[in-house]
């Protein structure tokens, strides 16, 4: 007897994309949360970083990755980037949900305050926006301190983790906000959490640190059984593919690191065009 | 009477490229071995860094970027990134002259070594594709010893020139250098002249630093003196006109720290299409 399924829409993937490989600690969240679900990851490593560029080209190079995912056929798509999140609009529709990574940053830190006093850490693109500064004052009164620190992605990227400059780095981007007896700190970039030991020597223990990745998660789980977009058939594990813009020899070692123990089914570089994808 | 001049090949500007700032380095010293030259300078910014990406990625870019200057007319074209001149090939024909940074560097440093052993800074690309080691061996047996510094791309491009984190940075880079007893350094990259007080620091006095901006000015020079391509007319003094592919808030600011005394005469964004260029 034939097995009959039925595929549709809730079989797609979940389309997700980042600059690089800081989008893969939100992958990671995701996949934790929702094993089942299939994801089709984007890293836009021919043009990264974005977090240094300006906002006309960044939201150019949004509409062009989430344009590519949809080509691809994803139910929806993540923004795991705070810069890229940062050039969304309120009226945008692209189709599918489209799920940022800011406003779930945002609210879970106002859940954690005491004092009302947070820091915003993020690239320069994401301060510049305010983004997080719009998405807490919708929720409250709060004392907001931004801090940029541009070079952190550059580190991470080039595998810097827990070592000596890279303390000195953040040492020198957060003692202004400490200075300002904060006592939560968003992690305003989704490549910050990889550098959380780093960043917690620094701050020390009374200063919570906010990242997006698990409210993240935890929103487009809630959106997508609102929505019956959840799979509907009996795999037991979806897939996790990868795609690239620029192939790096770093990328897949940093990406596995990230990931762990979650395995990368396959990983391709792809080519985007932007003429090609706007047709 | 009316005064007849005749607009000429020769009259036409000088095309340059880098990925962002580095290459600016190069244009300074054209500009002040050639004065009476104009120059367009087309800096990268959309998809800058390059030395982190692939050959082919990098070499896409180059393609598109010379395409770009050809269209707006110019004479020659001067490939001021390391990383880009690493992806040029021997029999590439663009229809006009096409000078790249690495064989006038090379060149230079065997007119500096006494000991024969040379080391080579650049970015990962540059490194990895060995360029330096080729040009040095065209010009007889050295000992050479390469490093990548991935970083320093990033901390020029954020303004932390004289910076005792910069300082760190380059004294982590520069000591297996320095171990291996050179007496002649190659600094492979456009952007690192504007570290020079921060490797002089690291490397004392007893090392050489050769850097190709001033040779390759002197190598263009000749080349256009032989092309009988030097300027006709009698203008006093060439133009510099400036574009970027994204219009950074920093990018004027160290453009002109860089330049002085040299003024831009036009700064304006530029949108490179890729696929519109190839056609």
């Amino acid at each position: 007897m034939d097995k009959v399924i039925n595929h549709t829409i809730s079989d797609l993937p979940i389309g997700i994309f980042d600059s690089g490989i800081g989008g893969l600690t939100v992958l990671r969240a995701l996949k934790e949360q929702m094993p089942k679900e299939s994801f089709l990851y984007l890293g836009d490593t021919a043009r990264l970083p974005y977090g240094t560029k300006s906002p006309s080209t960044i939201r150019q190079y949004l509409e062009q990755n989430v344009a590519f995912l949809l080509k691809c056929g994803v139910k929806a798509v993540v923004v795991a980037c705070n810069s890229a999140s940062s050039v969304l609009k309120k009226d945008d529709d692209f189709g599918v949900p489209v799920i940022d990574v800011i406003i779930p940053g945002a609210r879970k830190a106002v859940t954690v305050t005491k004092s009302k006093r947070i820091g915003v850490i993020g690239t320069r693109a994401t301060i510049m926006a305010r983004g997080y500064v719009q998405a807490l004052q919708m929720f409250g009164s709060y004392h907001i301190f931004q801090q940029a620190c541009p070079l952190l992605v550059p580190l991470v990227e080039e595998g810097m983790i827990d070592d000596p400059i890279t303390n000195l780095i953040v040492y020198r981007y957060l003692s202004p906000l400490i200075r300002e007896n904060i006592d939560t700190l968003i992690l305003g970039c989704t490549h910050y959490p990889i550098l959380k030991e780093s960043i917690r020597k620094v701050v020390g223990k009374n200063i919570e640190i906010v990242d997006s990745a698990h409210a993240t998660a935890e929103r487009l789980y809630h959106h997508l059984e609102t929505m019956r977009l959840r799979p509907t058939t009996s795999t037991t594990e979806g897939k996790v593919t990868i795609m690239v813009t620029d192939d790096s020899p770093i990328f897949k070692a940093t990406a596995d690191m990230i990931l762990a123990p979650i395995k990368i089914d396959d990983l391709h570089p792809v080519y985007l065009n932007p003429k090609e994808i706007q047709s």
